[in-house]
C-alpha cells in the first residue's frame, strides 16, 4: 500500500481558501480593492438608499427588481407555526439568542416538513425561503422579549418589514426614520460574497439537505467572533476606550498583546468598506448618541493602525458603525448580531436555491501531514 | 467603478471543488486509488479489527493509541443534562431522528455553557468533544424511543460504547457478537476525508464558534441525501428489487432516467471500498437476513453499471453492506444514519480541535457571472 503519485496531484490552495474561486454566482459580488459591492447588477449601497427590503429580497430571490406589484405585494405569513410557538418559551434563555435561532430554525423545518433540496421543485423551495425569512424577526423579537420576562408581540401584516419587526421587539409602532434606519441596514448586510457563513450554507446544500439544515450551519458561522460576532463588540470597545483621547493607548496594547480591533480591518476590502460608509452618513442622520464619540475613536484607531501596521488598510467595517446604528434604533446590543442575520439569511437563502439550481456536492481534499501509513496495529 | 484585473486573478477551482486541497490535516486521508484509508498512522480496517471504539476515539483526538488505561478508563457522563432531557419528549418527533439529534445538540450546546472555540482552552474543548460523543448515542435512542411511544432508557456506565447504545435502543443488554458488530461499524466511520459534513464542521469552527454550531453544521449535511443519507435507501432499493433477477432491469430503468443507483460508486474510491469489504465479512460471521439477496444484487449492479458506464468503476460503497449489517444487528432502517452519525461525529469533533489549533478563518471566492454592474437601480 505505497502512496501513488496520481493520489497527490493537487497543490494546496491559500490558506483559508483565500483568493480561490470556488463557484460561480449571479447573486452579487464583492470588489475588494474598489470598495464596490452589489447583488445582481445594482449597487448595493444604492438599492438601500432608493429602495425596500421586500424589493431587494425579490432581486436576490428571482433576479428581478419588481416594477409595480412583485412578491412584495404577496402575503407571507409571519406568525410562528403552533409547535415552534409552544416550545419558544422553554428555549429562549438557552444560549445567545442567535443560538436560539439555530435551535428554532432547525425546528421550525422539520414543523413546516421541508424535504430535502434535492427532492424540492424550485418554485417550493422559493415559498419555503420567502416563509423562512419573513419569520425570522418573528422568532428573534420573541426570543429577545422572553429572555427579558416580557411577553412575545404578535406580527403585524399592515406594517413594512422593518417596521414590524421594531414593533414586535418594543411593542410601539417606530418613527419612519428609524424603521427605513433598521430596513436600509438590513438592504445592506443581505449578501457579501463568499463569506464563511453563506459558503457553509451552499457546502451543506450540495449535499441535497433541507433548507433548514443549510441555515443552520449558516447561523452557526455566523456565531463565530470572527465572523459575525462583532458589531456589539465594536460598542463594548467604545465603553472600554471610554474617552477618544485614550484611543491610541487602547490600541497600542491590544496590538502590542497581537489581538484584533474589534470592527477594523475586512478580509476582502482593502479600502474604506461601502457599508461602514453608508451607515455612518445613516448614524449621522440619526443623530445617533454614540456617533460623535465613535468618529474620533475611527479617526484614532485608523491612525494608530497605519502606523503599528504601515501597508495593511485596515478601516472601520461594517460592523463598527452598524452597532451605532442600531444602538440609535434601541436595538440592544445582544440583538445586532441576530439582526445582521435577520438581513443576511435572505443571502444564504439566494445561495441555496443558486447551489440547488446547478448542484455538485463540494467536497474537497485535504493533505495528510501525520505519520506515514500504515503502520501495524498495536494490540492493547 | 471599473473591474480591475488584479480583483481576478483566481481561475475557477474544480467544480465541488474535487481533488483541491484546502487544508492539512494528521487526522488521517483516504487513498482513493489503493482502496485504502487510515486514521493517524493506522489502517482503520485493522483498527476495526482489533481495538475498541474508546480506543480510537482516543487515537483520533489525541493522537495516540491507549497502552493500558487511557481515556477509554475515563468516566464520560452518559446521561442527559436536565433541561435536554426534558424538552426531547417535545421535540422527538419534529423530523426525522437525524433532525432532531440536529436540534438537540444545538440546545446541549448552550446548556453545557460552551463558549466560542476561540475562546476555549484546547483541554477544555477536548472534554466537551468527549461529552458531545458520549452524549449522542443517549440522545439518540430516547429519540427512537420516544418516537415509538416507549419510554427512553438511561444509560449504564457498566457497558461498553456500543453495548450500552443497543441496551439504550432495545431494552435488553445485546449479544456480545452484535455488540461488537456495531462498535466495529461505528470505528469504520470516524472519519473519512474533507467529506461534505466534516469539511462543513471546518469551515464552521474556522469562524471561532462553539462546538455546538460546527457540529449542527455538520449533521446537516450528513442529512442531505448526496451525503449520508442513504445507508436505508439502499435496503429501500433492496426491497424494491423484490428478487435478483430482476436487478438488471432495475438498474437499466434508474440509469435510464439519470438516477443514482443507491449503495454505489464514491467520490473518491475508484476500486472497492475497502469498508464495505470489511461489512460484507462482518455480515457473513452475523448469518445477516440479507446478505446472499444482497451478494447477489450487488454482482448484478456491477455487471450492469459496467456495461451501461464502461470506465466508471462504480462499486458497493460504505451505505451498502452497512444497512445489512446494522439490519442484522435489529437497528430500525431510520436509525441507519443517524447511526453512522454516532461514529462520524468523532470524526467532526477531531477536526473542530484540529482546526481550532490552526486556525485559519475559511473565506473562499467566487466568480461573478450574472449581469454587468453597476446599472442604475430604478425607483419604483
Amino acid at each position: 500500500m505505497t502512496r501513488t503519485a496520481t493520489d497527490r496531484t493537487s497543490v494546496l490552495a491559500a490558506p483559508g481558501l483565500e483568493g480561490v474561486v470556488v463557484a460561480e454566482t449571479s447573486i452579487g459580488d464583492v470588489r475588494g480593492l474598489e470598495g464596490f459591492y452589489h447583488y445582481r447588477q445594482y449597487s448595493a449601497v444604492e438599492l438601500a438608499a432608493k429602495r425596500s427590503f421586500a424589493d431587494v429580497v425579490e432581486l436576490a430571490f428571482r433576479g428581478e427588481l419588481p416594477t409595480k406589484l412583485g412578491m412584495a405585494a404577496a402575503v407571507i405569513p409571519r406568525s410562528l407555526p403552533a409547535g415552534l410557538a409552544a416550545i419558544l418559551p422553554q428555549i429562549a434563555a438557552t444560549g445567545t439568542p442567535l443560538d436560539v435561532l439555530r435551535s428554532a430554525v432547525s425546528l421550525l423545518g422539520a414543523e413546516l416538513s421541508w424535504r430535502p433540496i434535492l427532492d424540492t421543485p424550485s418554485a417550493e423551495l422559493l415559498s419555503q425561503a420567502l416563509e423562512l425569512c419573513s419569520l425570522v424577526p418573528t422568532v428573534l423579537s420573541a426570543v429577545d422579549r422572553l429572555r427579558r420576562d416580557l411577553t412575545p408581540i404578535e406580527p403585524r401584516d399592515d406594517l413594512g418589514f422593518s417596521e414590524n419587526y421594531l414593533w414586535m421587539l418594543h411593542g410601539e409602532e417606530p418613527e419612519k426614520e428609524v424603521a427605513r434606519a433598521v430596513e436600509q441596514y438590513l438592504i445592506l448586510v443581505i449578501d457579501h460574497g463568499f463569506n464563511a457563513s453563506t459558503f457553509t450554507a451552499r457546502v451543506i446544500a450540495s449535499t441535497g439537505a433541507d433548507l433548514a439544515a443549510c441555515i443552520c450551519g449558516a447561523i452557526g458561522a455566523m456565531s463565530g467572533p470572527l465572523h459575525g460576532g462583532a458589531p456589539s463588540r465594536a460598542l463594548d470597545m467604545l465603553d472600554e476606550i471610554g474617552d477618544p483621547s485614550r484611543t491610541a493607548a487602547f490600541v497600542r496594547g491590544l496590538v502590542g498583546k497581537g489581538d484584533r480591533v474589534m470592527g477594523f480591518g475586512h478580509r476582502v476590502y482593502k479600502t474604506d468598506d461601502p457599508r461602514s460608509r453608508f451607515l455612518r452618513e445613516l448614524a449621522d442622520r440619526l443623530h445617533a448618541p454614540l456617533l460623535d464619540f465613535a468618529t474620533d475613536v475611527e479617526q484614532f484607531v485608523e491612525a494608530t493602525l497605519a502606523e503599528l501596521k504601515p501597508g495593511r488598510e485596515l478601516h472601520a467595517n461594517v460592523e463598527f458603525y452598524a452597532g451605532v446604528v442600531m444602538d440609535a434604533c434601541g436595538i440592544s446590543r445582544d440583538m445586532f448580531t441576530p439582526t445582521f442575520a435577520t438581513g443576511r439569511v435572505v443571502g444564504w437563502c439566494a445561495h441555496v436555491m443558486e447551489q440547488a439550481a446547478h448542484n455538485r456536492l463540494i467536497r474537497p481534499s485535504a493533505r495528510y501531514v501525520g505519520p506515514s501509513a500504515p503502520q501495524p496495529v498495536p494490540t492493547s
